[in-house]
């Protein structure tokens, strides 16, 4: 049977994965290997793997880790392949292990307020979930219609509702684990408080795979927010908008949104659809409350404060369908730049303060080197998402974009800022972690990650180097 | 110098930390190294210690910590030694490290709502501080007035407000930590998101000394909440106060606190001081709002869902001065229980759906052994203080009060709880520390210990066994 493979065959691999999950589980077929090797990061070498694992339970993920801890063989665990890092990309000879069909709705308990789910429910359906119940799931990246729970908890993902709720990692209270060589672990708790031993679950949530492959997750819930209202302003530069952001979070009340979208942004959505938005403004500023009855007179608190801070214009909705009008111009940012090129998204978090540095930063970076850049995000956390625009068929605008990616990096350590809020370090930004946690940082991770996975076969070159 | 002592007076680790830190910083005076032996834990074992240092900076902790990793000597790392865990009790040998001498307030940030302090800065300093500006530090442990941030980090204290606010991990950003040999590691972040790496913070926080001597805490810092009003009820049975707990917690509103004390608590108050609580009463509740013009509306609704829940009497407040008067009570339960003899506090958290019966099984506990036991704490998130009052002369009530706190836990677990909930581990629970987190659980604990701390100083004998 194994006589007439190739090494690239890897044939022990695939034979040992096919006695212990049976020959349908496990697919070798090079095209879907191929199509399953990489996730949506611009940039990023992907390995060739040797099988991939749909993993049906736990004991599905159990197997795979017991056969490759033994034969010392890569795996990527994987989700909806949604992250922009690299995280999920294949690496030669892996076992890329898919979670996504593992996506049950354990049970949603109203009283606890918890949810436990399996990791390849998609971030929507937990939050419908959720709201039958009256309650509320809030992490929210941009991906929350595509994206899984799996892979927010893997990177530890945020969104446009930080300002006000915090990370995924904040609602997370237990995982199941699964170790290289089979090995279950809970973490964490069921209950609202916890402070038994060291934090586990913390430590899992936001290793990207790199520790361990979490099988299911039990989270917090809150109730549901009451209605929403936003308020959109436009101003002559990122520095006004930026003072304009400072005032809004120095008052008592806090926004449940708070974005920025730069000149080149806004323009780019101009030229997608004609949204009206002024060709002169530097700036655009989002922000909403989601406090019902108290809601019209929070935003209208938050226009004063932006026309304090020099807004051209301000807007504020009057009812919810007025607020979606509002919002689509953030909305529409992701596709009218993907018109524009390819789009190398950085997740740089600064200081509030410096965050129209960074963002004349990027700029300046951008003319340096020929390229566009942009800069929107959530303003209210100072997490900008720097976006360079290239051709990726032209080899000297690809090494321009790395290069102004990489000093973006540089520019938000500088600024005393982190290189990601929220997306993850996975494969283009290790080199800058090894920078922002230092040789001691960095020798902490390794020696973590030894305890963990002592064959170094989870997700190997992701992280840490 | 050194040719007339005993082993027990360890000269070299004696000579050796004046060498570094000058005679004057080492105290090694019997009587006073006695009075440092212990923090408030009613048992549990305390050694003789070799030295004080009261560290004056960051300096001052690397030196003890380079000496004593050379020596193999143990470290105790002490805050205000107000734990119930018996975290902070001295081993024999060891370097008492306090660190109640480094307690600058660096700086509040009032743009990036942050503060800097060390670890000596007690808890309601910091609160003033943050006050100053308008902003709100929330933990707040009923040791707020004298316990200290490195101590609250160390436990990952909690306090009244969790069940709005959170505990203390939710509002550290960064720390400095001294690793065994003196290096310096700064992990986190200083900006309000942040997922770059492992997550290091919250592996220390809460970690009990045991894997770095914090030396310096960044906190995220909230806008100051509103007025709060209070409203009080009394229920026939912690059964029926215990659904009421859930009724308040499934409306869509969120108490700044909910407080439980059950009839032996209610007694012994009344016992104190006759506050007309009524005799008959098997239960009370607390409950707040902050939320200012808002509060008067919460706590009507509250005092609503209380009523629905067969309250023999509802109280609300019409002012913060009648607040104040209803809080009293629960204030008053220390001092109460303290009369009675001496307590053994215990710190388990359940769903909450499960507290009537952690409550009356402690009941029943305290019956079957003889000893009057009492229930009061955080309703709102499952977290009691079961408390066991013994006379400390009588060893066989020693006895059966150990007996009852580990039977505390073991309830605690079987009811899906956790052992701890805001004290820590200490001494005291480490046996079923390593029963909550399993033998996996407890194997990564000692893998992550060892890469902190390969030779074992820091703290041994806490936590982990």
């Amino acid at each position: 049977m194994t006589s007439s493979s190739t090494p690239r065959e890897h044939p022990e691999l695939r034979g040992r994965l096919r006695d212990a999950l049976g020959a349908d589980a496990v697919t070798t077929d090079p095209d879907v290997l191929a199509a399953h090797g990489r996730d949506e990061a611009a940039f990023g070498s992907a390995g060739t793997a040797a099988a991939l694992v749909r993993a049906r339970g736990t004991d599905d993920v159990r197997r795979v880790l017991a056969v490759a801890h033994e034969l010392g063989a890569p795996v990527v665990p994987q989700g909806a392949r949604t992250g922009l890092s690299g995280g999920a990309n294949a690496v030669d000879g892996c076992v890329l292990l898919s979670l996504e069909r593992m996506d049950a709705i354990v049970r949603v308990d109203p009283d606890e307020q918890t949810a436990v789910v399996q990791p390849g429910v998609v971030n929507s359906a937990l939050s419908a979930a959720a709201a039958e119940h009256g309650l509320f799931y809030p992490p929210d990246p941009s991906s929350w219609e595509v994206s899984t729970i799996g892979g927010n908890v893997a990177t530890n993902a945020g969104g446009l509702c930080c300002v006000k709720y915090g990370v995924t990692a904040d609602f997370v209270r237990g995982l199941e684990v699964v170790l290289p060589g089979g090995e279950v672990l809970r973490t964490g708790r069921r209950t609202a408080k916890g402070v038994a031993g060291y934090d586990l679950t913390r430590l899992v949530c936001g290793s990207e795979g790199t520790l361990g492959v979490v099988t299911e997750v039990t989270v917090g819930l809150v109730p549901a927010p009451e209605a929403a209202l936003t308020a959109v302003a436009t101003f002559p530069s990122v520095a006004d908008a930026a003072k304009a952001v400072a005032g809004v979070m120095s008052t008592r009340l806090r926004p449940s949104l708070l974005e920025l979208m730069d000149g080149p942004t806004i323009a780019a959505v101009n030229d997608h659809r004609d949204m009206g938005l002024p060709a002169e403004a530097g700036a655009m500023l989002l922000v909403q409350s989601d406090r019902g009855e108290r809601a019209a007179s929070d935003i209208a608190e938050f226009a004063g404060v932006f026309a304090d801070h020099g807004a051209l214009d301000v807007i504020e909705a009057e009812s919810a369908a007025e607020s979606r009008t509002l919002l689509q111009a953030r909305r529409m940012v992701h596709v009218a730049l993907e018109r524009l090129g390819t789009n190398l998204v950085d997740d740089v978090c600064v200081p509030r303060s410096r965050m129209a540095e960074l963002v004349e930063g990027v700029a300046a970076l951008g003319a340096e080197h020929g390229l566009v850049t942009t800069c929107s995000g959530h303003a209210g956390d100072g997490n900008m998402h720097p976006t360079v625009i290239f051709d990726r068929d032209d080899p000297e605008q690809v090494r321009h974009a790395e290069l102004v990616f990489g000093a973006i990096m540089e520019l938000g350590l500088s600024l005393g800022g982190t290189i990601t809020g929220e997306h993850g370090v996975g494969l283009l930004k290790r080199r800058w972690l090894a920078e922002e946690v230092g040789p001691l940082g960095a020798r902490l991770h390794a020696g973590i990650k030894r305890v963990f996975d002592p064959r170094g076969i989870l997700n190997p070159g992701k992280v840490v180097e």
